[in-house]
């Protein structure tokens, strides 16, 4: 689809705003068989659904659930199952490390291990987070040649382990083995190279456990690491170059600004509250020509399982729209990078809903925003990759295909 | 898609007629909310559609806009992405001239460039007609060994290159880069081969610009050439062989006639009119299985941004449905190969309303022929190289597949 799309750009001055709100699917709660989106007051939601083209995006395929780094991929026009990012790159990205070309991250756990050296709570016991930063500490001025090595805590048992490569030492592999078991009563396993050019970068990694299991040795409970999900930063086409777009992106969360750098965006600095989002967006407009707004509050309620407090995420959302309505975008797009139905309180498979607004849109019948009327939209079911393309379109940012 | 087709391909003696109403799809008026085909008087349409199967078709990708090639081809079950036809062949497809199997097209412009060679401007003030077939002219005469030159003139500024092999040259090849830099202020470029065996055709390509810059240098504005598009006929399935069917196209304009021609229908000699067109078909009922019929007044009324002239088309149109009726087709397609919404005033991105009427299509709840109406109808959102399975089960044409 980009290798499509890339030769059709054309320069324009139209700006898109794309509104990301997370895990914006929900799903009927059974007492009185209305989703979040149905129970919630949005009439500046529903306004703008009258006059927009609705539907519902997949993002990876039906019946799966996406995490946030394919959700929101997707959204930046990446097919998802073509471009993967690896566990440790995400969790690098979420707390905002400063991942170069060619550092090989990891997502670590602290775990407990018996005498016998076999593993016996695979998250030490959730461990709080300041203990994490402790052990951390422990282990960050390990010294391996060749290497720099970064161990920076992330929450609870969890942590990120980056090798980088010095000037002197060779490249760095990501086609790594696992060390969990993802059992407990057996040992950590060895790292194991699953491409030959990662020999020597799974004999580091062999060698920082090593040295971890001694360090970590009389520290309870949490006495051994645990890695997963090692990998690289992945070449990605560069979404400002492949869309010939000034793109900026505001989020208040480090993962998601994350994700927007990782697709070349440039990330604006931004406060933590929704209104700082919306001030931002008001303060750069004749900057860019494309926004990534985010807005985290839908997914925190339904991961917490609080159909209540998503209902009120969603109507503390809509108030902003007009504001948003007031810069004049020439394409505004609202909708989500997963589902998270409260009753489900997990990110969930369910299609999600997507407004699509421009003067080109075709507007349907559609004079609501939930994940039912949506489904009666004139977008059908769209792959989320498929979108940008859409956006572009509708910004008049496209030329015709063949003469 | 076709070679899933062709071995399921049965005889049948079923009458098929593909309506092909260029540029069918609109959108609202801002001022009415109301497109086109909803503003439109079409009762003969709506009760056809009342009594078919209805939907929309996407020709190539979602957001992406397809010319008149892309869309046509994919009526004719090509994929259009897979089957690309470059824009010079196109070109003299629009003309009519008559390309053989080998022959290299291009498509030309004249260009001003400046005593020092820099293009002042890449269509020379967008000369007359009339002075592009007096400069044609000059050019035709040009003599290259082993190959045989044709000039055509097309419209104002711009002409069609045609190199054909002569017995003794060698084979001539397509993949060949443009001359036009795409900016002014710069010279034209030298033209290379994309492919090792086009250097010879690169070669006679750059002999004969340096020939034209010759003849044209007293011309005033249009004193230098530019060169796009460089291809040659694609090798497609024949389109009668593949479907095995009978098939004669019927369109008073050349580029459809051209894209028939290309794909191996039999072109009937018709008039001017769609009442001509409609005697055409009338006249030549008994002599095929399968018509193709383009209306092309639909899509000039968009491309001139004239909505009421647009309205005015498809009404004009609909009062030809019960003449087509009446000569009993099997199945009967009302469809178009792109839209064409007055408000873009040019070929648009949305997919296009479909109807599809046989004895077997299993009608659904549709009784207007409206993008609105369509996008709820039980063919879905169709690309549009499917539609011909479709047409061809409609007709009782394809034996099933597996036992």
């Amino acid at each position: 689809m980009l290798d499509l799309i890339a030769p059709l750009v054309v320069p324009n001055t139209t700006k898109i705003v794309l509104l990301s709100l997370d895990g914006l699917g929900g799903l009927p709660r059974p007492e009185t068989g209305r989703s979040e989106l149905e129970t919630a007051r949005l009439p500046n939601l529903a306004a703008l659904a009258a006059e927009a083209a609705c539907g519902r995006l997949r993002h990876v395929a039906p019946g799966i659930t996406p995490g946030s780094g394919p959700g929101h991929l997707g959204l930046f026009g990446y097919d998802p199952l073509r471009h993967q990012v690896g566990r440790g790159v995400l969790e690098a990205l979420g707390i905002e490390f400063d991942l170069r070309a060619g550092d090989v991250a990891a997502r670590g756990n602290f775990c407990t291990v018996d005498a016998a050296g076999r593993i016996t709570d695979r998250r030490a016991g959730r461990i709080p987070t300041e203990t994490c930063v402790r052990l951390t500490e422990r282990l960050r001025t390990i010294r391996l040649p060749g290497v720099e090595l970064f161990v920076e805590p992330v929450k609870e048992h969890r942590f990120v382990l980056v090798l980088r490569q010095t000037r002197r030492g060779g490249a760095l592999a990501g086609r790594l083995s696992e060390t969990d078991p993802q059992a407990v009563g057996r040992p950590p396993l060895p790292v194991r190279a699953l491409a030959p050019g990662a020999r020597a970068t799974a004999e580091r990694v062999n060698r920082f456990v090593a040295e971890a299991r001694r360090r970590l040795r009389d520290a309870t409970p949490a006495n051994m690491v645990l890695l997963r999900g090692f990998d690289q930063l992945p070449k990605l086409p560069r979404f400002p170059e492949v869309f010939g777009l000034g793109s900026a992106a505001i989020a208040a969360y480090p993962m998601y600004r994350g994700l927007a750098k990782l697709v070349g965006m440039e990330v604006l600095k931004t406060g933590g509250t929704f209104a700082d989002e919306v001030a931002t967006l008001r303060e750069h407009w004749d900057g860019y020509d494309f926004f990534f707004v985010h807005y985290k509050d839908t997914d925190k309620a339904g991961e917490d399982g609080d159909f209540d407090a998503k209902v009120d995420a969603l109507e503390r959302l809509d108030r902003f729209v007009p504001a948003i309505r007031d810069l004049r975008p020439d394409v505004l797009v609202v909708t989500g990078d997963h589902a998270t139905p409260s009753i489900l309180a997990a990110h969930g498979w369910q299609p999600v809903p997507i407004l699509l607004w421009s003067r080109y849109c075709g507007a349907d019948g559609v004079t609501a925003f939930t994940e039912r009327t949506c489904a009666a939209g004139s977008l059908g079911v769209l792959p989320a990759h498929h979108l940008m393309p859409l956006v572009m379109a509708n910004a008049l940012r496209l030329t015709k295909f063949g003469a």
